[in-house]
Parts: C-alpha cells; sequence; structure tokens
C-alpha cells in the first residue's frame, strides 16, 4: 500500500525532479493547483516514505518517470454513448489497443501537432480515468483486482480520426501514437483515496466550453473488470497505465464535427483528481522530410 | 556504428547473462548455432567494445534486455499474398499495431497458451523480419533510414486469430499481445553485415514441414519506407523493435485452416540470421481465474 494519497512528479526551482505527496488547500482536490508537495523518498511501487520535507512546486510533470511505464494500454468504445456515436455496436469483450510510450506527456505540455497530421482533418479530444498499476499482476479476479491499483489519473486520448480510421488501415494505432498525444495527470490519486472509481465525474472542455460531461458510472466495462480481463494471459507491470475509453461528445461525433486547431485550449478533468490542460501546438515545419 | 557483428545475449554456465559477438564455425550463419561469444563490454547501443575474453553459450536469451525495449511497433498485411489469403486489400499506408513488450520471448522458449486462448480455435504463427532501431529517430528520410538501424532478427508474431480478429472488436491487440507471444532472436545481424535487408529468404516449419516460403523482396513496404513512415511523428529509440510483416502460409489462409496445437514445434527462419525454434504449450491449469 502506497505511503501517500496524492502523488505528484514535479520540477523544483533548484531543478530537480522530486516525486512528492500533495499539499492543498482545505476543499480543493484538483492536483493542478498543487503548489507544495512533501518529497516522497525512494521506490513508489516499493519501499518508500513521504518525507517532512516540503518544496514547492514549480511546474508539473508527467506523474510517472518515462522509465516506469512499461506499457499503455487503452480500450476503446467503453462508454454505451460513445459507441453509439461512432456507429459502432456495443462490445462484448473490451476493446483493447495500445499507445507507445514516446505518446505520454505531462498535464501542461503543449499537444504536437506533426505536419502528417495537419494534411487531413480529424484531430480530435477524448478525456479519460487512467488506471495506473501498482503491482504485478496476471490472472487477477474482479474480487482482488483493485488492489492491484496504485491509483488513478485523468488522461486525454488524443486521436486523429483520418489516420485512426480511413488511413489506419483498420487498426487504430497510427492515428493515435503520436509523440505527446497522451497527456495525463495531474498526479496520481491513491486508491486509498478513491475506493470506489465508478462514481466520478468526467468532463472535457475546448476552449472553455464544455464538450464532454458525463461520469465513470456508466462504463461498459468497470474497472474491475478490465483489470480482470485484460490480465489474463497478460502480465500487467507496476507502472503500466489504462486508459479507459471516452465518454460521448468526442467532436467527431457531433453535428457538424468539431475539430481541434492550432492553439486550441482542452482541459480533461476527473472528480476528486483534477485538470489536465494542454494546448494543441501545430508544428509549422517538419524537420527532415 | 556498433562494435560487433552478430549480437547474442546468453547465460553462461557461470550463472551470469552476458552480450556477446558470437563465434560461428566458418559457412555457419545459423545464430541458434552459436556456442561461444565475444563478450561485450558497454552499452550495446553507445559507447562497448567487443572484448577477446570467450565464454561458452549455455542458452541463448532474448537478444535485448527485457529494459531495453519500449516499444514493439508491427505491421499487418505486408505482403502483397498475404493480404490475399486474409481477404484483405493490398494497404495504401503501413498497417500499424503494437504488442506489449510482456510478449516477447526468447528463441527457445516455450510458447505459453493461456486458458482464454484455448477456448475457440484460432492459434497461428507468422515468420517476420525484425528490424532492432539502434539510435534515436524522429522524421527520418528513407535515405538514411537504415542508418538509425542496429540490426535485424528474426521473430514470429504469435497471433489468435478469434480474439484478433472475431472477439477483438476490430483491433487486433487481444489476440497478439498474450505473454510470451513474440519470441525473437536468435541474435541481432548487424546492418554492416545485411546491407541490403530485401534480399532475405524467410520461411516457416511447423512440425519439421515447411508451411510459410518467401523472400523479403516481396515486402510492399520495405525496411527503409517502414521506418521513415513510421518515424513522422512517432520518436523511434534504441531498442524499439518493428515486426515487419508476415509471408502468406499462415494457418488461417489455408484450406483446410492448421491451427497450432500443444507440443507442435514452430521454427521461423531467416536467411542470415538463423532460427528461432518455439514449442507450443498449452496451459494445464488457470492460476487464479
Amino acid at each position: 500500500m502506497p505511503a501517500f494519497t496524492r502523488l505528484v512528479r514535479f520540477l523544483a526551482r533548484n531543478g530537480k525532479i522530486y516525486y512528492g505527496d500533495a499539499i492543498l488547500p482545505q476543499g480543493v482536490t484538483d492536483l493542478a493547483q498543487t503548489k507544495k508537495a512533501k518529497i516522497i523518498d525512494g521506490n513508489i511501487f516499493g519501499q518508500h516514505q513521504v518525507t517532512d520535507t516540503v518544496v514547492d512546486v514549480w511546474q508539473l510533470l508527467a506523474p510517472l518517470a518515462f522509465e516506469s511505464v512499461r506499457t499503455v494500454r487503452c480500450l476503446g468504445l467503453n462508454y454505451a454513448l460513445h459507441a453509439k456515436e461512432a456507429g459502432l455496436p456495443i462490445p462484448k469483450y473490451p476493446v483493447l489497443f495500445y499507445k507507445p510510450v514516446t505518446s505520454l506527456a505531462g498535464p501542461t505540455e503543449s499537444i504536437p501537432v506533426h505536419k502528417q497530421a495537419q494534411e487531413s482533418l480529424g484531430l480530435d479530444y477524448e478525456c479519460e480515468l487512467v488506471i495506473v498499476i501498482g503491482k504485478t499482476c496476471s490472472d487477477v479476479s474482479e474480487s482482488e483486482a483493485l488492489n492491484y491499483v496504485l491509483g488513478y489519473a485523468v488522461g486525454n486520448d488524443v486521436s486523429h480520426r483520418d489516420w485512426q480510421i480511413q488511413r489506419g488501415g483498420s487498426q487504430w494505432s497510427l492515428g493515435k501514437g503520436f509523440d505527446g498525444w497522451a497527456p495525463y495527470g495531474p498526479g496520481i490519486v491513491s486508491s486509498e483515496v478513491i475506493k470506489d472509481p465508478q462514481t466520478l465525474k468526467i468532463s472535457t472542455r475546448l476552449n472553455g466550453k464544455t464538450v464532454q460531461e458525463s461520469n465513470t458510472a456508466d462504463m461498459i466495462f468497470n474497472v474491475k473488470k478490465t483489470i480482470s480481463f485484460l490480465s489474463k494471459g497478460h502480465t500487467l507491470l507496476p507502472g503500466d497505465l489504462i486508459f479507459t475509453g471516452t465518454p460521448s461528445g468526442v467532436g467527431m461525433g457531433r453535428k457538424p464535427q468539431l475539430w481541434l486547431r492550432d492553439g486550441d485550449i482542452v482541459e480533461v478533468e476527473l472528480e476528486g483528481v483534477g485538470i489536465c490542460t494542454n494546448k494543441v501546438e501545430f508544428a509549422k515545419e517538419s524537420a527532415n522530410l
């Protein structure tokens, strides 16, 4: 069981990167508001302790070090209304895909849009509850599944619908795996604090306007079922992330369709965890092509 | 440029794991036959040297340490006859999917078949040329692409067609990502030795009988095009693997269909690199389910 309740990873003014247990003012739950944290010593997946040393947070980073994440699993079509807006049937089994670790980014980083993703329309947002695995597990039952969770974050499964669907040739990987297209954070709230992950409001705001608004209660495969299912014959490792799918309201499903543009500000929010705020940044030049 | 020509990773009789440059008898090119190797000191992706210390190879392991592989990319439908046997059109762009790092295994390990993959028919083999990335690259041109290759291996993209296609809900991930379903090896032959990766015979034998037989000349997207394309907006890291797709002859495309059974021996071979030999092993008990 982790010693922390609200894990943040951050750059301090001294130029060092720390893991910390966030100190939030009374009544505030958005980890993006973290100004101070108690330094954590040790391995956050193993022996560690929250020290009494308080440090100012200068910039929040992706909640886990790049080396600590081995696999990013994602579910598609895990909210009934989203499956409907995508014109696809409710799946019988969880629909799994992966994002590469190079798509991970922090809660305030820009979302880089490569020239390749500017050629055609289709840049879209997807707010998602992100499960952070805390212990190695394999063939875990639904009743035991939550014991393997370190905590929860919120993430944006940034997607380019043309590369995902038409040009992807049936597989979604190309249109979802660009560098920086899986911002998550702002921190990780321990599963000791969020005992029931199926009661949380989840939403997206685009330039301040709410475009997705739902509740994790509406997931087709809840967190327990998802972990149990994915762990069958597939070993889940500490630091593995599971993006659990997005509710309705994505740009693709709107009439008229709504695509992200250069300079747009996208906020994805999960109740009790906080807000990831990322600016869309179209690349002006393609490096070596 | 690596100092080695034929990289193997192995367990020695002293219980230690080494990287080595394989010593092969005159005329032998199959790295699976490696009995002795010169120890490599240092970082195989950076500063390293081949020493004069020769050690006996007891058991060949997956050619890269588990920690060194961040992402396993795979192409689907990259040989025209295989696309035809799968009943799918020739793709306009490379069709990308991922396997999790937990699917990686060594060149002599058994292929474990979990109960989940025994419920229905569909266990299949796929011999593939595997590109090993040696240096970080992003937006690399086709003409520069081979400069980023450490070398080549052969791999088996083990697949369960029911989980891949019918139960997978359009995404291939579930049916290709089981633990141990990406054996590769037997070692990595440097791109200094294999200067042209598009002239190599590639084949699969099932219990001694040839079931796939082709040449990498028949790839739709060759190694240069594949690396250049995948690197657009996606950073490739040292140690990343790219499985480049399989030729025709898979069990799914045969009449009658041919599925792997408990105890089967599958050999995938790439000219100039060698043979990966893996035994299919059906799990008798499901651990905790």
